[in-house]
Formats: structure tokens, C-alpha cells, sequence
């Protein structure tokens, strides 16, 4: 197959632009909420994004199928069934009252590039698969990368059994009524892998303002953080009267005013330096039951998260932390229980996908700059199993997961150029 | 009048023992709780202990009246009615699930003192007065000193129209539901001040473990804190993704972290330095509807109590403290909105009456120590309106305000001892 020109390929992609309006249009029409747009995890926003799905690959006669977590595959075919196919998507769920580009951009931008081997008249040798993936959205289900870990055969044991907390249902419940299948997950079928996935690819709107910040439509992602996490910790001091002196206090707020700081600092240093992570207390609060104006706190609730590009690093913060509980401890006459740790590895991604995908916006003239992902993402499921995985950000106002996310579809037809370059070149 | 010999006096004061122990266990036994005692504020616990009072001042032939907040007094008729009275007391109210010594310790005391005077066959001038307080505790209507202002006409505007916190009834319904006149205290009626009270001296168990420390029985009264509050202060900034780079962050908790570590050090450096003062943030809390794990706080709520009994020291920091939010404003890109400050002003204790307590405690031979008092009290209010006013504590463990709290009766007729000297020297 002869490399078609850039030009012939920004072309074939802009012939894509009312597919893509209508597609976010129809998508919002049945996931509105007020204010922004509701996909819940399995219930019927996120049926819906995957009724859109299908329709549209029926309509325009790809090969549609579902597997046993209820993810939409519609695919273009290619020649040679056996050679591992390529994969583009992401998730079609939502969090609460969020926006419309969040995961389905991903998907379109899929669409975009199988619309655009169409236009250009290409007939890959290897399967080019869109996939719709389930429920990313931790909020619903507290189980991060649902969907796609139940096709790659990497669920954690007892997720099935999670309970959706709105509801109380659990995963398995609403697997089922979505059509999939939860007893062939439980038993441990595998949809995907390395042998099966030549490359997994998804394009995903920036969650921070670093493209608006560089004034540039499309970042090519360096790394998807892995993280370590203490969701439900506490400190445990003792109630004592506003008058207590300084020196008999226990006191449990300012032993996590401690702790928050120190940990501030250390991030603060390392941000300075240029090494980038994340540390974020998104809970942090005195007991609303106990708590008062005239009355030292006697027990603070916290989580925690640590999230960076380098497991090293990871490890070594990780490390740090007991010793800078026992230095507050001692000072403060509390004691920290950390609660049950969590984490995730860190999403490398494809050093050859990348570089491929650089040179390709470069050979496009479309500018763009090497970003760490600010988010998670099912990409790192896609990484941690083996397949080699790369990721592009569309420039996003007003951050992600509120109704005032904002994409403008120029620089979303960018990253889908960007992408259907590479897929024409590795689709034999 | 010849001044009793000290062991005179000690045996005066320890011939009350029984009556001590047994008014003790009246008080508790009509106002146990499950832990132990609630004598709520113009409710059933505290009307209780104002039954036991005057039950006892009738059965021992003292005088007997109420005023038109509802007060006690059981009085000893000077022969003189003109001269300006000595009054001694505390509370009798206390706060939920509390003990049996806070507050009711500084009736029993003045008890003491009467019955000590009738040992002796002490025939005063002045009319020397037992008065039980009512409504102390701020937890009940959150207005303090409400009985003892109602007395000195020092009741701020409004307090007759707040609402009781379990019942929402107001403080003008429940005083004239316990046979008080809301309508003359609305009219400023004025029962106590400096031109009929000689002093107002109150005995209390003290509400920090200092004189456990110290291994004292005693300790004399050097101040009561003022203090300034922000009751309802919070922080806004932006809930972001957890993602987001630091240096897109509004993060309202980490502002927090900032507030509360900044002050808190002025406190260490302050307390190092030996100057008494307390600085407590008693609610401190990200919102329980929006924060989240993976959720940058976006907003933060805390109260804050500054105590000290220096004017002017907290003056200087209640000066400071603009200056420091402004830098932390600028630094983590939120604002602060401190709300409505509230403040009560230093209560100064009379010099002379604390330094011939000093003595009489040497000449009795009981061991004592200057303090400065943790906690608020009444005594503030008299000395506020002008009343020369001192205070004593009594060795207490495990605190206040709750059921463990701990005072052995023999340390308690040590500081009845040391009032009672004062009282004989001074009853004319």
C-alpha cells in the first residue's frame, strides 16, 4: 500500500466533520442531564452511548459484536483474520453531571479514522476495531477500568460483587441485564491480549489546561500515572475542652495538618524540579459528629492520593510516608491508621507507537507537544496486560468531569488525523 | 472580729465534709445520665440542681431568693444590709453527658464557707451569698454567661430570642417557664454590680490536667481567656480532577493546611516563649456532599478559637492573621471568607483578692500554684461588668465535659478552705 499524501489525509478526516457533530449530537440527545450529561456505569446512559455505537456501525456496514462485560467492538475487517488487529477507543460512561467529550471522543475519533480508510479507499490486511468500553468511571462502581480489564482477563477478584452506590445492585447484576455475560468472566475468559492486539490507541480530551496554557491543539502522552492510595485513613487523638494547654493536647486536625504539609513540601521540591506527580488529600475533615467550635479535634478522616510517571518513585514516596507518621505521631500524641492501601501501576506507554505518532502530526503540520497524562486512564489496563498502548489529548477548556468541559472539533479532527496516519501506516 | 486560727478554720471547713458529699450525691442522683450527667440549661437537669440548692438553704435556715433570670442565691444576712455583699458560686448547669463536679464544685464551695462561718459562730456584716448560675454552658442556646449577664444586665442584644439547639424553644420561653421575668430583663433590669457586690469569687474544678502534673491540690487564678473566633469560616477555591498539575490547583484544603500550620507555629513559638495562649481549629472539614478521592477540594469549611489572656496579644494576632491569608490567597489561588467574627474580652482577676487568696493558702498550709484558666467562665462576665472577681481550681483528671472527670473531695475542702479564709477576713 502506497502512503497516501498528508493533504489527502486531513481530507479524508475532514469528510468526517458531520458524521462527527451528528454522532456527540445524537450522543447527548439520550445522556442529558441537568446540568451536563449522565452516563451511568451499565444503566441506561451508558446503554445508550453504546445503542449509538452500534447503530452507527450497522448503519454503515462494519462487523458489530459485543463480549462478556457488554463492550461494542464494530469493526472494519481485514484480510488475514489471523494478524493481531488494531484497537482505538475508550469509554462511553459518564460521571455524574459531566460532559459529553469524556471517553466518547475517543470512540468518534476511532469512527473518524475507519471513515477515513473508507473515504481513502484502503483495505487493511489487519482488523481496525473501534471499541466502546465500559464503565471507566471509578464514582459508580468504586472499581476503576471495569470494562476493559474484563476484556483483557485482568478484573481483581471480588470486583463482580461490587455494588453500584446509588443502587446497592452489584456488577455482576447489572453485567447481566446489559446483555453480558458475568459467569464466563468469573471464570476468567479472556477477550484480548497481547496476541490478539497489535496496538490499542486512544484518544482522550486533556483533564488540565496544559494545552490551553501552551496554545496547542494536541498532545502526544508520555505516561499514565500509577498511583498509590489510602482511601479511608484516619488519625486518632482524643476530644479535649478549647481551653486544654498546649503540651496535654492530642491534637487529631493539626497532626493531619502535619502530615498534609509535609507531604506538600516533598511534592512542592520535586514540582520545582521538574519531576511531575500529583498529591491530592480530596478528603479531609474533622468528624462532623464530634467536631465543634470549643472542642480539639479527637479523630480526623482523610484519603489520600499519590499519583506519578515512575513506579521508582512511587515506591520511594510510598516509603517515606511511615516515617513521617511516626515523626507526627511522637509530636502529636495521636496514631495514624492508614486504612487498607490501594494502587495502580504505572501506564507506560509504546516508546515506538509514540514516536510514530509524533512524526505523523509533524509530517501533518499539526503542532503538538509530549504531555504526562493528568488523569487515569483504560489505556494503563491496556499497558499493565502487555499491548502496546499510546495515547493523543485534544485541547480541553474548563477541565473534565463538569458540564462545562469544552473540545472545539478542529483540534478534535487534529488528534483523529494524527491517529488515522498511524492506523494507515500499520494496517498492512 | 479576731481573725480564727488557720487549724480553726480547717476543721471548720472539714466539719462540712458530710454535707459536702452528701449534696453531691443529691445533685447527681436527679440529674444522671447515660454516661454521666446532663443537667441541661433551664431544663429538668439544671431546674434540679437549683431544687437541691435552695432545698438545702431553707433546710439550713439561710435566706432564699430567685431573680428574673432565674438564679439562686442562699444567702447569710450581714447586719449590715446596706454594705456591698460577698457573693460566691458557679453554675449548675452542664454540658451533655457530662460530670458532676464542673460548675456545681463553686455552689457546694460557697456552702462550705457559710457553714464554716456558723461553726466558727462568725456573725458578718455584709451578707455573705451562695449564688447557683444558670445557663453557663454554650453548647445549649450558643450564647455564654447567660445566667450570670441576665444578673449583672450585661445579656447581649437578641440572646432572649435564641433558640435552644435540641428544642428550638426560645431562652425567653424556657427562663419563664423556671419562674423567671424575661420581660424585666428585656427592660435592662440590673440585680448585681460593683455597687452591691464586694467580690465574686468562684471556685472550679480545673478543666486541663495542670495541677495533676504539678502534683497540686490548688491553684489561684492568674487571668480568664478572651478570645476572638471565626465560628463559620471556609475557603473556596475550584474542585478539580485529581490530576491536575499543581500549579492549576485552587486547592481549598491545602490553603487550610496552610492557615492552620501558619498559626499554629506562632502558637509553638508563643508557648516555647512561655506565653500562655490557644489556638484551636475545632471543625476543619472539606464538604461531605462534593469531596471525593479523586477530587481536588474545591471548597473547606473550619472555626477557628484564638484564647489568651492578653488584650493585647490578641489584638496583635487577630491583626496578623489578613496578612497571612492574603499570602496564602496569592499562593493557592482561593479566598478566604472568614464570616462573622465573634470575641469576648479578657477576664481580669482582681489583684488583691488573688494575692491574699496566695496568702491564705500559705497560712493554711495548703500548696497552690498561680494558673492561668484554660477555659471560660462566669467569673469573666463579673469581672467584665466591673465586680472585683477571683477564681480558684481544684485538681481535676481527665478534663471536662465528660463523665470521667475526677476531683477527690479532700483537695476540693482545701480550695473551700482557702475561700472561707478569705471570706472571714472580709465579712466585716
Amino acid at each position: 500500500m502506497t502512503m497516501p499524501s498528508p493533504d489527502a489525509i486531513r481530507a479524508a478526516v475532514a469528510a468526517q466533520r458531520a458524521m462527527v457533530e451528528g454522532f456527540f449530537a445524537r450522543l447527548a440527545e439520550g445522556s442529558r442531564a441537568e446540568p451536563g450529561i449522565t452516563r451511568d456505569t451499565y444503566g441506561a446512559g451508558e446503554n445508550w452511548g453504546h445503542r449509538v455505537l452500534a447503530d452507527y456501525g450497522e448503519s454503515a456496514g462494519l462487523a458489530l459484536r459485543h463480549d462478556a462485560a457488554a463492550n461494542t467492538y464494530v469493526t472494519m475487517p481485514g484480510s488475514d483474520p489471523a494478524a493481531p488487529r488494531i484497537l482505538m477507543g475508550s469509554h462511553l460512561d459518564s460521571v455524574p453531571n459531566g460532559g459529553n467529550f469524556d471517553g466518547a471522543a475517543g470512540v468518534v475519533a476511532g469512527l473518524v479514522t475507519l471513515g477515513a480508510l473508507r473515504h481513502l479507499g484502503i483495505r487493511p490486511t489487519r482488523d481496525i476495531t473501534v471499541m466502546g468500553i465500559r464503565a471507566e468511571e471509578s464514582v459508580w462502581f468504586e472499581v476503576s477500568y471495569i470494562g476493559s480489564r474484563s476484556a483483557l482477563g485482568t478484573l481483581p477478584d471480588g470486583a463482580l460483587e461490587a455494588r453500584r452506590i446509588d443502587t446497592g445492585r452489584t456488577l455482576a447484576d447489572y453485567i447481566g441485564a446489559c446483555g453480558g455475560d458475568p459467569e464466563q468472566l468469573r471464570a476468567g475468559h479472556r477477550e484480548l491480549g497481547p496476541g490478539n492486539v497489535r496496538a490499542f490507541i486512544e484518544v482522550h480530551i486533556e483533564q488540565a489546561p496544559s494545552l490551553v496554557e501552551a496554545g496547542l491543539p494536541l498532545a502526544i502522552c508520555t505516561g499514565i500515572p500509577g498511583n498509590f492510595r489510602y482511601p479511608n485513613a484516619r488519625i486518632v487523638g482524643r476530644h479535649d475542652h478549647v481551653g486544654t494547654p498546649r503540651r496535654f493536647r492530642r491534637d487529631a486536625a493539626m497532626a493531619a495538618v502535619d502530615f498534609a504539609g509535609a507531604l506538600d513540601r516533598i511534592w512542592a521540591d520535586l514540582d520545582a524540579a521538574g519531576t511531575p506527580l500529583a498529591i491530592t488529600f480530596g478528603r479531609f475533615h474533622t468528624d462532623a459528629k464530634q467536631h465543634g467550635l470549643t472542642i480539639v479535634p479527637g479523630v480526623f478522616h482523610f484519603s489520600l492520593d499519590v499519583r506519578a510517571y515512575d513506579e521508582a518513585l512511587l515506591a520511594r514516596l510510598k516509603a517515606e510516608v511511615p516515617a513521617i507518621i511516626r515523626r507526627i505521631e511522637a509530636e502529636r500524641h495521636v496514631t495514624f491508621q492508614l486504612g487498607p492501601a490501594a494502587g495502580a501501576a504505572v501506564g507506560v506507554v509504546d516508546a515506538d507507537i509514540t514516536s510514530a505518532l509524533t512524526a505523523a502530526a509533524g509530517r501533518l503540520g499539526i503542532a503538538s507537544m509530549p504531555l504526562g497524562s493528568p488523569a487515569s486512564h483504560d489505556s494503563a489496563a491496556f499497558a499493565a496486560a502487555g499491548v502496546p498502548t499510546a495515547m493523543l489529548f485534544v485541547r480541553n477548556e474548563h477541565g473534565s468531569h463538569n458540564p462545562r468541559e469544552h473540545m472545539e472539533i478542529d483540534d478534535f479532527l487534529d488528534a483523529s488525523a494524527v491517529l488515522a496516519h498511524w492506523v494507515i501506516e500499520h494496517a498492512g
